[in-house]
């Protein structure tokens, strides 16, 4: 998986460096006989070993999550941790930890936990820390983490923590809608003292989730729901760090139309934390038929009519629970129009190289016969996948925006307008957030969709907080954040992996005709671009006509002008609409250099909750007895 | 005087709404005799009447500037603060304050001011407060100026309270070195409510000084040293708000080579707040003599040849004190190669329109014949006055930059360098921010000078706290933001009041023949800008070559694409520098299509000695008894 190493500066500025907890507890074997703790609805393995499991669970009403963290073995410690985009460098840790002595310090704020003294046994620490840019944990002065319960259980040690959305302090890591990178770390030896602990010496990792889980309600399955399972047909997992698997399987024979009403995970039990996506697209239904395949998706011997199936039914990703359409609405499948073949995909992450591990995981959907009042449609926004949208290179924050224009929404809506209750947000490798907004009368109303820590690695069909309707007239705008700090050349859109995409995928009733929804800059302007780039750069460089869009966009010497005049042409310059129906036919009217969708007004940024100022508490270390110790 | 009208968005984020003081004091004529309170050097009128009179301290070592307001004739309060540019909206203010009634309230903060209760006596209050956009006053809950005294003394009533340069809080204003703009207002009649008072009701006004003088040591001056005094001649002050009053005057005939050493503002008693600035001008030596005049500098009278006297010998300005060189240099004039011939510039301020009054105010050198061992020099750094350097209408903060490269100050400046001791900021009515920076090795070293407040109304020489040392190789960047909101065509650079200028005169020894180390984008470059806007704008407006600059910009469509291109431009492509002896006479080599000197570091932003987070002290209101009453 990789670890994208982001502009450290700009995280700096961003996330700061954060807060954590030392809890100091006595590692004597605990006797404990508690019972279970409130539940924690949505749970996940860190590590692929599955030694330390999160679950957690989310208050709104009071801003805040709680966590517990399932230690299988404990060692000399364990670090725990929120980063923008997975670093252990500026990260907002929680550190449990052992020096190996009896030392430790007074003052605790758990009044659930007592403090004594208990010099003759191994004492954790509980103390604010934060890492620096190069992975020193160092101690701070707020505590934003607060431990509740801590103790041992037959599963492990159970630490039971809370922290807020919102520290209230603008260095530390704000939890957010949308992807949260998560961090840990084990501690193999004792350390004398916290600030000897560099987090650059540790086994690490990160594992992406969306913490910040809607709070819907669920709605309630029809009497007479069917379930279809999608599986793999218990395969031996790769030896490989990343496998996508492909399996094609196929709706029954005369299976006619239903609707898909709920779908969740199966994971094969072990595999917990080997399973990290899977998806189940329908085939095209120009096709009489598809080869039968199951092997990994890159494989040579796979089918090239494959490629065909890509219209998404079921969605999940690592941290997913399950997904419920709304009451009113279901995804059709089944019927003389559709395809009978389906395509699973699941993306086995195997970094441990784990061998002879076999696995049947897949999707489970859940349909029904009794057809709901509406049918759910699925609708792409964005940008066209056209090299004439381009990020330049070396750029740590560079934005693309697509548009869905009033004269799309007018035509193609019906006149009370559509409902999105999901979204999936696509890019490639270099997209780091996505947001969607929806705009009318010129004015910014309301975000659709937003993540501010989007990683390509981490793609799952989410449920809106809130549905969203848009009207006939209606203005999407879909922006792509990119950092292309390690690319030479600039980077183009297209379908390619090394090209990019910006695209959201959004669920919605009732379904209209209208299937893709996006723009791309005029390929006009981009043309008087490149002829603007050779005379403001002496034509050493061929930027020329007859050359390919990617041919001139390699060409072009990125100096500030050539990359601040391309910003303010994609900020400026007509667009061409793509309108359709499906991917190649066009709702009917004139699509090319249309206007700039106008945007009078900006929605303002979420106000903080926070006072203005408040109270610094000084530096304290704090110690946790987690129990009687017996040795 | 032009009261800028700033974005009241961007000045409610810069500066936010602030603090204020509520001075609860009885208003019965009070018995004082303390002695007078420690010595504030610094003093200025705050009204054309000059019934407020400000001055102050300022303490480095405290960070904290000590005020004294002395009220002549206190009617139902006044309110002083300071604000972005002189608005009161968004400002930061002290409300000496009655309701006309006994109640009051206790908890004061000071203790040499006991608080008792006197309910048979009118009452002022003193409370944290700030104004909001539209003038509206609000308590809040944070103090920042802290009261030190209230007493009577025979000259009115006198406060003296304190205020640190930095509350912390990020909503209010920070004093900052360069222009700060106070503001007043008098309440005439008693409010019954603090909140009642809307300070578009007041009797108002605004006043610009420097507070944060620098803390130099005053260097001795020579025992021989000699006055001359340059003033008007008993005139008649015009019942004009605005007159600047030209009068010429001469050296002694044969007067030899001296140097000006010191020289100090002679204001008439009873004019202070009338005299505004005042400039003493040397004319041109290559005419043998010029015509006898003293009026109005715009008179129809007067002679064309006048204009040729723009060689600055003096220059001061409200709040200024008297302006010393550094012990080793002085100002030469007179001899043989010099002008006799000097101008006199001053400005009545005198927006009362005041009849009657007569004025003989003037500046006094000091000088001496024993030459000091440097010749200081005066420098112009920034950009050359051409119109190729414009912009845009209706921007809130756009920024031209004038370089003086590295290749002129390795021809012109001696091996050991030049010492930097004051700066003068020049721009015209459009002007919003200077400040010029000193880089060495592509990086950013020191600031030279730095007015974020810059008023076109307040130019003074100022004194810089360090001196600055330039040494060949080394760049100077001074770059100006300019505010053109009210403006519906470009404004290019130029000599006209309408057009504008970015310069800072920096006074320094030992004197080079450098005189002018300026630049404009090249040419060529321009041209290319316009050609582009040509052919992005389908040629419907004739930004063409035949035109002039001035008529090109004229014509530019200001779209985003136009400006942000523009903004590209300037921050691109290369420059023409002047690298003069004088203003005609270049240094020797080519000087046209200059690499833009690069930056590859810049001066970090001074970090805030601020904590994190701190207290917040919840609201309070404070009663302040001022003394005995004896009515």
């Amino acid at each position: 998986m990789q670890v994208p190493s982001p502009n450290t500066r700009e995280a700096a500025s961003m996330y700061g460096t954060v807060v954590a907890i030392f809890l100091v507890i006595l590692v004597a074997t605990l006797q404990s006989s508690a019972p279970p703790e409130d539940p924690f609805p949505y749970r996940i393995p860190l590590d692929p070993e599955g030694s330390l499991e999160l679950s957690w669970n989310v208050s709104y009403a009071q801003k805040t999550v709680h966590f517990q963290l399932l230690v299988q073995e404990l060692k000399a410690g364990v670090l725990f941790g929120m980063s923008d985009r997975g670093e252990l460098e500026n990260a907002d840790l929680v550190v449990l930890w052992t020096d190996g002595h009896g030392t430790y310090f007074g003052v605790t704020a758990f009044p659930a936990l007592a403090c004594k003294t208990r010099p003759e046994s191994q004492v954790h620490r509980k103390q604010d820390a934060w890492s620096d840019q190069r992975g020193q944990i160092h101690l701070d002065s707020r505590q934003d983490y607060q431990l509740l319960r801590a103790r041992r259980t037959p599963e492990g040690l159970s630490l039971i923590f809370k922290r807020p959305f919102d520290t209230c302090d603008p260095k530390d890591y704000l939890i957010e809608d949308g992807t949260v990178h998560l961090v840990y770390g084990v501690l193999e030896e004792a350390f004398r003292t916290l600030e000897a602990v560099n987090t650059s010496g540790l086994q690490t990792g990160l594992q992406r989730v969306q913490l910040l889980k809607p709070s819907i309600p669920i709605p309630a399955l029809p009497a007479d729901t069917h379930t279809m399972e999608i599986r793999t047909p218990d395969i031996l997992i790769p030896d490989q760090p990343t496998t996508y698997w492909c399996h094609i399987t196929e709706l029954p024979d005369g299976f006619s139309r239903h609707h898909i009403v709920m779908y969740e995970p199966i994971v094969t039990k072990g595999n917990e934390a080997l399973v990290h996506h899977m998806e189940v697209f329908q085939c095209a239904p120009q096709f009489e038929t598809f080869p039968q395949f199951s092997g990994p998706c890159d494989s040579k011997m796979k089918p090239g009519r494959l490629d065909y199936c890509r219209h998404v039914l079921a969605a999940w990703a690592l941290g997913a629970k399950a997904f419920y359409y709304p009451e009113e609405a279901g995804l059709a499948f089944g019927g003389a129009e559709s395809s009978r073949f389906l395509r699973l995909e699941v993306h086995y992450h195997n970094p441990l190289k784990i061998q002879g591990r076999r696995d049947s995981s897949g999707i489970r959907l859940h349909y029904t016969a009794r057809l709901r009042p509406f049918d759910a449609g699925i609708m792409e926004l964005g940008l066209v996948y056209s090299p004439v949208m381009a990020i330049p290179p070396r750029e740590t924050a560079f934005v693309l925006t697509g548009y869905c224009t009033d004269k799309c929404t007018q035509l193609a809506l019906p006149p009370s307008g559509i409902h999105i209750f999901a979204s999936q947000l696509h890019t490639h490798l270099t997209g780091r957030k996505v947001v969607t907004v929806l705009v009318r009368d010129g004015r910014e109303r309301e975000i659709v969709n937003r993540d501010d820590h989007y990683s390509t690695h981490f793609q799952e069909i989410r449920m809106l907080k809130k549905m969203v309707s848009v009207r006939p007239g209606d203005v999407l705008v879909t922006s792509c954040t990119y950092n292309t700090e390690d690319r030479e050349l600039a980077t183009v859109g297209g379908f390619g992996i090394l090209e990019e995409m910006c695209v959201n995928y959004i669920h919605y009733y009732p379904q209209t005709q209208l299937e893709l929804c996006k723009s791309t800059v005029d390929p006009g302007f981009l043309r008087e671009y490149f002829h603007l780039v050779n005379r403001f750069n002496g034509e050493e460089v061929c930027t020329c006509p007859q050359a390919s869009v990617p041919e001139q966009f390699a060409a072009v010497p990125w100096n500030s002008f050539n990359r601040d005049v391309l910003r303010a042409l994609y900020g400026f310059a007509p667009i061409s609409m793509h309108c359709n129906k499906s991917s190649a036919v066009s709702f009917q009217g004139e699509w090319n250099r249309q206007p700039l969708p106008e945007i009078i007004s900006k929605l303002e940024e979420p106000t903080s909750h926070c006072p203005a100022s408040q109270d610094q508490s000084p530096s304290s270390h704090t110690v946790v007895n987690i129990g009687g110790g017996k040795g």
